[in-house]
């Protein structure tokens, strides 16, 4: 019986174009935004490994940083403002309000798990209009460990006092599934774009490219 | 006391070139290796952290499998054997050969420590002739949790017979550095291209550009 939803935010929920537009300003190159969020990524993951953390809006001005100087250019105040600025007006995707009304009215509820800040996370929703449809949000600042590491996922089973089998979590990153696999979660994977789920990653439960099917599939569990 | 100075191979003594002129047939993108190279970093660290593994060649050819559909090119089994096969193939640079000849004269021990496959670093001593200059390589194959996880440090450690505190690993990937930093080595860092070292990673104790400046600041300890 699937009794609550989780959802990743960025890229799962919402659209990045805005991000992109404004690395565009600067790189006439389509592979330097996601170059710089497999580094952010990479920082992100090597903290956990390591038992650091900060704030995964600093991991992202660091690597903005990196990113300006190995490319030669120069990263002004405004430019780092433009475009990490951006995270917090990122539209939703055409098919989040829609499928995230179908999980409330079976009586699911629907989380937001973000590894970016709790006022980020809280911003995002404001901005993208989707506040009023989540019964609550997460960020990983409260046990002080990015996913795909197990604390967050355990941390938000025991708030809201749910077993990991009656949770989906929902993302489009294998990274973030194989996380929730591992803690025992029902996983479904939204593929947003050409891209290939690891091999060597723990399969996902559900995988669609429409997030409707995707919460339709979690309906059909119950 | 410094006994013992481990190295990373890929980037810090092998040059990437003949892996970038390889990605550059296919691509007219110099962001494109890098961002292939983030990915795999991320898989691996990923990988460490769900107490995962497979041999880094696998990785490495499941992340060129997603950097070519992303991109929407077809990948044949002749350009796969073309990219990943250059890592065999890699030149050392310049400064090489004299800095552990320089280590060798001050009866330091000279050890290779690889995320690669044991065959893999095996073949790149041979072919970028530096294999004479080793007392020893080791894989994180040995392990089966790659770097920067502890593990791996600490079996060389172990094998050689030497305290943390008496050796030095030498890279030029920060998260490398961190890693060896957090079981108590002494740690160099050599800067191979422009870049920034990440901030909220544990500072190295040694810097340089140059490979000789290092192995001197090394021999200076003593």
């Amino acid at each position: 019986m699937i009794k609550t939803v989780l959802f990743d935010m960025n890229e799962t929920l919402l659209n990045l174009s805005l991000l992109k537009e404004n690395f565009d300003k600067h790189f006439e190159d389509p592979t330097i935004p996601k170059y710089w969020f497999a580094k952010v990524l990479h920082y992100s993951t090597v903290m956990g490994a390591m038992d650091e953390y900060t704030d995964f809006g600093k991991l992202s001005e660091a690597a903005l940083e990196s990113l300006f100087l190995e490319n030669e250019k120069e990263l002004t105040d405004e430019t780092k403002k433009d475009i990490l600025g951006s995270f917090k007006r990122l539209p939703a995707y055409n098919d989040v309000s829609e499928a995230l009304k179908l999980l409330r009215e079976n009586n699911i509820k629907v989380i937001a798990v973000t590894n970016s800040s709790y006022e980020m996370v809280k911003e995002q929703l404001t901005n993208s209009k989707l506040i009023n449809l989540f019964d609550s949000y997460y960020s990983v600042d409260a046990v002080q460990k990015y996913k795909p590491f197990k604390d967050i996922y355990q941390y938000v089973l025991k708030q809201e006092k749910v077993n990991a089998d009656e949770t989906v979590m929902v993302a489009t990153h294998d990274w973030d599934l194989i996380g929730a696999k591992k803690v025992g979660l029902v996983t479904a994977y939204i593929n947003r774009k050409k891209d290939q789920y690891n091999p060597y990653y723990l399969n996902p439960d559900i995988s669609s490219t429409n997030l409707l099917d995707v919460v339709e599939e979690i309906i059909k569990l119950n």
